[in-house]
């Protein structure tokens, strides 16, 4: 018998029933959630789109991109509107970068140990190929005025969620993306239009992209002072924080799975850092008593997730997994009882502690991070 | 009004309508068909797993991972059979390779021009982040004899389709993939197993893997005796004609494709070789009297897709745009007349030739291979 013919849009086996994973909360509707990525059957660096993380504040527009456009004004010598297509004829640029909510691992953080597995605690992070123009393509043609220092961002979708960008980050390396893992960005992405701002907190990277307004300071938006600041044990808030720093993560085995007995694991996961390029990443299985260098799969690219590889044989004891990154700046991932001596636990943005993973004697992985 | 909620699997906007091409043959069924990677839609260098094109000779078989293995045997000290499970144990490797068919550009070999656009004409090609097992760790574990220098690999479709692969190149750097660009293989594409050789044309990347058996010499099979051989003008054949020669093509603009006016248009396209690394690619607006450099999108990997740019600035008149690769052995991408020259026409495979794409005044674009 023969098997199935060909297909205009590929799809997984039936017998792959691993998905992203969301939560209907008690408090708020699903069109204002998350979905997480299934780092626990991720390979090599990229994401599936498909299987890229969600957040959004309002659900997912539906937008034309026939009658999408991107507006650029404030001060700027000649404002400028573009559609998507005329976008496509300018110069543009590939780059594979990882995105991570600045939310991701909070459940670490106040409540250490709070979800089983790798997934559901750390799951706001995933790594594509983004194409599109470089925004500071756009912005040389509108003409920035001296006193434009930042730029108001603002998306399509029914919160308008914006943010401010500093100019000088804009034209640093931000792309106005089309383009997600060689086709069209998924409408959760952000289609037709995504800032990508490397290496910073995935709320910045606004979605369904209409309209950047050039600034003479930050507009003070909803999402950069009631939320995405992390208030310190004091009171004050540390605003701005947009780099995400050094972090790795031991996604194969991971809480949830099951070792079948002593022998050879490959321990694999993987590490980024929003300041640089993955220099190193260590493991440690006796919970962070000794650490051993892991093999890091080339290509290493910076503002991209590292793939790192480690055999380990098991000798049937209980063990406690966890690795540590370091990046090009020198920066050792710290810690969570490290980040939490320095920050408090006011905040949950930005914990990018140390993930440990307990082995117990008949093999059962859970969540190590003391409660 | 809110938008979309959170989902366990995207897909793409109802707005975007390319897919892969596929075409119901007259004599042969769809089961015995191949599908073609929409390259004229395509960005960077990864291709979505859902668009990769497909060729299958007896159709997709349905695959239960947990009933599934792969055997080595023949010259071997210790044969051996493998669960997926099992091989997702061992040390992986994570590479961005290639894949394209030998048959690719059959028709700008003898009907030169016959298919309009890039996606009809040379969608045989895309590109992937494998994961899996080296297959040097496999054959070690089983000890292959000294007389063992070729593989027979076997597929589990209805046609058990099997390819021979010497020894030499099955320890340097073949895969045994379990993964595609992050999550499992899709079926199209081999579900659960597939060996994947780096840079050989994509037949021998025998899909639904399910045997391995070492030899003293090829197996001479249907695939590589019937097909997949090259007949000369004299009536000899080419045999075991494995690697991909350098190639490029210009994919945007492109046949199918309408210039909006004169006036400034990126151009374009992908370029690989099946013997290493992409070092230039050069575009002509003029059918290939002059020639200018183009820019390559880092990282340029060795056996892997490489993105072209250039910017070209179209005054209205009637041009003919091509592209030509160059690899790192230094061998130049030849034209079809000059590969004709030197093959004859009795075969279809392994057409590298140059494709020359004419833009009339009106800004049409069309094949301008000559008939």
């Amino acid at each position: 018998m023969l098997g199935a013919p060909v297909s205009p849009y590929g799809s997984r086996s039936k017998f792959d029933k691993v998905a992203r994973f969301f939560r209907q909360g008690t408090n708020r509707p699903l069109e204002e959630g998350a979905s997480f990525t299934p780092l626990h059957d991720s390979y090599g660096i990229i994401t599936p789109s498909s299987l890229h993380y969600e957040r959004h504040h309002a659900g997912v527009p539906t937008i034309d991109p026939a009658t999408h456009t991107l507006t650029i004004h404030g001060l700027v010598d000649r404002p400028l509107a573009f559609t998507p297509e005329e976008l496509k004829r300018l110069p543009s640029v590939s780059r594979i970068f990882f995105l991570e909510c600045s939310g991701n691992s909070g459940s670490e953080w106040r409540r250490g140990g709070g979800e089983s597995d790798v997934q559901r605690a750390h799951g706001l992070t995933s790594c594509s190929e983004w194409t599109g123009v470089s925004l500071s393509t756009l912005l040389h043609e509108c003409g920035v005025q001296a006193a434009g220092t930042w730029l108001l961002a603002e998306g399509a979708d029914p919160c308008k969620l914006s943010r401010s960008v500093p100019m000088a980050k804009a034209m640093k390396d931000v792309l106005v993306a089309y383009a997600q893992n060689g086709e069209p960005i998924r409408p959760e992405q952000g289609y037709p239009l995504r800032l990508i701002v490397p290496g910073w907190e995935g709320n910045i990277n606004v979605k369904w992209l209409r309209r950047l307004k050039v600034l003479s300071g930050p507009a003070m938006t909803r999402e950069e002072t009631s939320k995405y600041t992390d208030l310190m044990a004091d009171g004050s808030a540390r605003q701005f924080t947009f780099e995400m720093d050094a972090k790795s993560l031991v996604t194969r085995p991971s809480g949830g799975d099951t070792l079948q007995g002593p022998g050879v694991y490959e321990l694999t996961g993987i590490a980024w850092s929003g300041r640089g390029t993955v220099a190193r990443v260590d493991v440690t299985t006796d919970g962070g008593n000794t650490w051993a260098p892991t093999e890091l799969q080339n290509p290493v690219l910076p503002l991209a997730h590292t793939r790192f590889r480690w055999s380990w044989r098991w000798d049937g004891q209980e063990a406690v997994l966890a690795s540590r990154c370091v990046d090009d700046t020198g920066y050792v991932q710290p810690t969570v009882a490290e980040l939490v001596a320095v920050r408090g636990t006011n905040s949950q943005y930005h914990n990018n502690g140390i993930q440990m993973w307990k082995v117990a004697s008949d093999g059962k992985i859970t969540n190590g991070n003391a409660a």
